[in-house]
């Protein structure tokens, strides 16, 4: 599973969740046109099944397996998105899922994933805990494991969010997309550079989870160093494989603080009367900080998700 | 003006929003038909120019005015979605907008009206100031005024939205809205039962501006006693025109608590990741309370707007 994926697989994958992950919209904002300069067009993969794209990568590599493999069970270790979408698809395929979350996860997504049908198993809260685990599951049960990020499949998957994008949207001139791990920027680069070799796509990270962009930088995979950032989703070190498509094929990476994230997903919500996530509002951020890159261009924007605890907001309320 | 509006002349206002108001999308929620046992279809106006539905009437009866008359200026007293939604029609026609507005209202109010360019005046909290401002502006200026919902223009205007909800889901057998002063139900009523006889339309109203339910019981115009509500869109008694329209053809009036219009306003925004206002959630809960009448039918919703202020939420906040 360490191979790049290719346009085919892309395309292959969206066959595979058609009908069952949603085909999302794409909006604009006169409000975010006018102080950008640039005609933006979001991608809403916060109306996505779970409410973010990371359904789309964990229902193709599990689509993808052969019913014996699938009859083993599947497994990951998450407290975020991905557990989520890995518990659904597992369901919607009639398989076990198995996840294993650090025993401080958050009710609100343990009740989430236990929703969608999962077994969770709880582990201690560092990273050895969390392997230890998954691996004694995996010896016993022969499950599958399904990395959030690292898997060709999954970034097969979070390219059709790319697809559906540039089917809509055929002559954009850029595409931003946050990076956490790294799994849907490489879905989504490979996509449009082979839809259109003359496209750019720029990722965007928070100042404070800026291991993407000191990666890039350096030529070589730089740990996250903190895991204090307000976008959740973004909080993880890049692999081998979603480093290498980096590497290779972005254009750029910019970064944002927490404060102009805040403003950005705040606007959002005020203007365009939808839900995002944090993670959402770092491409906006990136736009904004960089505006006389791409004042003029046609911009698409891929807003991640609308996962967030709506009693408990990152700004003041009375 | 107090003649009741036909179904020509909502098609006839549907002419002249186009281009001007958004097509609104129509979203449904596996969630909501599921704890229901309907097939909800969500008219989604919280993305309608404004933030609200009232951006439709206001536009047609102020772009139904004669250029002389325009010139005149056009006067409005609300501290609400309609201030906003008659001063953005007023500018995109060139006119000159006067928003009489009590000098308590909400910041962030006052703040949106002069974003679009209307001029402010600012009268005492009482009813009779707000008329004898407005009045003494018009006999000096000769502005037109157009009421909120006692209007048959604005009525008209209001019946759009049914117009498209039906052109994209042809075969609903329900229709609920919310009621205030009466104008949304009353434009969606007189759409609905003219383009299917056999379709039901339901108002939904909070308890405590139950208005509306004890006129339509009573038979005559009963007034709203309390104003405390958290579905301030709906605090206003019916008008002579609204409740002659709902009380010759509304099929039902249903109230609700406000305890579960904010835990159906909380739901929305968790589960369908859009922000709706307080009184977009009232039909939903009336739907739910009632829902042994509507299990199995398909129900168009009208969610009304999206305008709250997000650093104030009728929930607990961390």
């Amino acid at each position: 599973m360490s191979e790049v994926p290719s346009y085919q697989d892309i395309l292959k994958a969206a066959e595979r969740i058609s009908g069952y992950a949603h085909k999302t919209p794409v909006l604009q904002s006169s409000f975010f046109n006018q102080i950008s300069g640039a005609d933006i067009y979001f991608k809403c993969e916060n109306f996505q099944k779970i409410g973010a794209f990371k359904f789309r990568g964990a229902f193709n590599a599990i689509s993808k397996l052969s019913k014996d493999e699938g009859k083993r069970g599947i497994i990951t270790h998450s407290s975020g998105n991905h557990a989520q979408a890995v518990a659904l698809a597992s369901k919607i395929n009639g398989y076990k899922a198995t996840i294993v979350m650090p025993k401080n996860a958050p009710k609100v997504k343990i009740n989430a994933v236990h929703d969608y049908g999962a077994e969770i198993v709880f582990c201690e809260t560092t990273i050895e805990s969390r392997q230890a685990t998954t691996d004694q599951i995996i010896s016993e049960t022969g499950a599958t494991f399904i990395h959030p990020f690292n898997n060709a499949d999954v970034i097969a998957g979070q390219g059709t969010s790319a697809k559906e994008l540039l089917e809509e949207i055929p002559d954009l001139d850029l595409i931003i997309a946050p990076i956490g791990g790294g799994g849907l920027i490489s879905g989504t680069t490979i996509m449009a550079k082979s839809k259109n070799p003359e496209i750019d796509v720029v990722g965007a990270e928070p100042e404070l989870a800026d291991d993407a962009f000191r990666s890039f930088q350096a030529g070589s995979i730089q740990p996250v160093l903190r895991t204090d950032s307000i976008a959740d989703g973004l909080r993880t070190s890049l692999g081998d494989l979603t480093f290498q498509i980096i590497q290779d094929k972005l254009d750029d990476i910019i970064t944002v603080s927490e404060e102009n994230i805040i403003r950005e997903m705040r606007r959002v919500w005020e203007r365009m009367k939808i839900i995002i996530e944090p993670s959402s509002a770092v491409p906006i951020s990136a736009l904004l900080k960089s505006k006389e890159n791409f004042s003029g261009k046609k911009i698409g924007v891929i807003l991640t998700g609308g996962n967030v605890d709506v009693g408990n907001l990152p700004w003041k309320t009375d």
